[in-house]
């Protein structure tokens, strides 16, 4: 999508068999097979090429690792470069979000820390199909940088200057796509999968609210786009994953048809400690990170959740 | 679902057939075929016996015949009866809201009438799947009222007190579904669709700001909720109408295949009407609208949503 926007575009992958796939085959045959990416798009597996003299450096590693491999870059980081978050979790232990780390990590004032989030899914949007995105930073200048880099005929990039909600939103959806794609996994339908979205919505707009963000980021392309996107998606690993266990696959044997990391199973424990530290109410976490980690059934999560007291649509903000 | 919870009901079907269907047979063949109706519920085509002694009268016709139907029941109204609606459209000519439309007619007093939105497919509902919906009136006590008539262990009922903002999320989410329609027609994926969705919860919620509604009833059950499940489900006949025309249908052909109404196509303009009187602007409906009623092609209005300028997530509320 830079490419086509007209950005030069290095990127860096971690082996270098899949660097090489893509100078020489231009496809990825591992993670986009069947799409040919342009052929002016160069790959590398050396951080250090991929880093030098780099105006945008957009990172997309799975969460947990973020700290580490940012530890191995830094030396490598332009001075002035913007820091690109497209990453969706939570870190454990710490509770940090991954703009955080970015700060922690590398001392990059806030202006030059972004997020990218949006309803993405990999092989549409390499497909050219029409879609948009969020590009949020405290400097709204920084975000309409990012917007120019990356805005084609068929992609639109929107501002927005509220980065807590826009990486809360994507993080805690995952959550959501779980326990969405359980739902599908038990036979439920449209009505079933609008509920838990619509009302894991609001526990994300309730955190957001304790945490200082925008509610509105969470009616955006960050919040409700992306859940939408993602709980829609038989593509979404997240999904997909809480799909198996409602078909009656066990934890186990479902973490191991998985192949990529489905964020959502760590996250759900990251989000639930947040929550409890802000005395946040989210149902659908507790019974998600209680089904992913502390052996609750699915029927016995199904039942808390319907059986909860009557309540006003909107309460706890 | 009022049947359930231990609400009696008794059902008012225009074609006594139907009446009959569901008394003799417990089915009703013609718009929920297969599914087996409680013996309890009864109906009939007499509005007089449907309406004698009712507590709540739940009003569930074609948007534009509402006020001429309710001139004939006027006079069988309990006058102490909560007038509930369950319909999502403007009146053409007027822009009147149903709930505005009741007013006028029976002149009840705004805490007697209420509005019951959200995500709810009739037969998925019916078969008992996990479902919610928002009852809202301006008097939280009389959505209480609904809020009790209507739970039971597999449906949720959350109260709100903003009526307008349940109506219109209700009523432009039928236009919104039309074009996410026209997307899946075209053979354009999840991205795309939860692209359109976003943006047109964005636009709805500008106008609702403009009309005095709380923004946040769009990012719940009867703004977000209801779209999503409007526009990911194969069942909706506004999805359907927009998918036909995207898969090349003629406007002629594809009004001539469509059983029911698809408010989305009538509620385009009166929709747009409001918009302009409020100088808010509405892109997708706008070119819904042209689509529907001015012979825009599909092409010309993908090609108009695409190429807007560069914007902020959050504008024009």
């Amino acid at each position: 999508m830079l490419h086509d926007a007209g950005t030069e575009v290095i990127v860096c992958a971690r082996r270098p068999e899949i660097a090489e796939q893509i100078n020489e085959r231009h496809e990825n045959t591992q993670y986009l097979p069947g799409i040919t990416l342009p052929e002016g798009l160069r790959a590398t597996a050396d951080p250090a090429e991929a880093l030098d003299g780099a105006d945008l450096v957009v990172l997309a590693v799975p969460c947990q690792t973020l700290r580490e491999n940012l530890h191995a870059w830094r030396p490598l980081l332009p001075g002035d470069a913007v820091l690109v978050s497209l990453m969706k979790g939570i870190e454990l232990g710490t509770g940090r979000r991954m703009s955080e780390v970015i700060a922690e990590v590398t001392d990059a004032p806030a202006d030059r820390i972004a997020v990218v989030c949006g309803p993405n899914l990999a092989r549409e949007i390499a497909a050219g199909q029409p879609g948009a995105a969020v590009a949020a930073c405290v400097d709204e200048r920084t975000a309409q940088r990012i917007q120019a880099a990356c805005m084609t005929s068929y992609f639109r990039i929107y501002t927005n200057t509220d980065v807590v909600g826009c990486e809360l939103g994507g993080a805690v959806k995952n959550v959501i796509a779980l326990c969405v794609g359980i739902a599908v996994g038990l036979g439920f339908g449209d009505s079933t999968r609008a509920l838990l979205m619509t009302r894991g919505l609001a526990e994300i707009a309730r955190l957001g609210a304790a945490l200082g963000a925008d509610e509105h980021t969470f009616a955006g392309l960050a919040g409700l786009g992306d859940l939408v996107g993602t709980c829609s998606s038989p593509l979404s690993r997240n999904r997909t994953f809480g799909e198996n266990l409602g078909r009656g696959m066990t934890l186990e044997e479902t973490i191991a048809v998985t192949k990529q990391t489905a964020e959502g199973v760590k996250s759900s424990e990251a989000v639930l400690e947040l929550a409890r530290k802000h005395n946040v109410e989210m149902p659908i976490t507790e019974v998600v990170a209680a089904v992913m980690h502390h052996g609750m059934s699915i029927a016995e999560a199904a039942s808390l959740l319907m059986s909860r007291s009557p309540k006003p649509e909107r309460y706890g903000v």
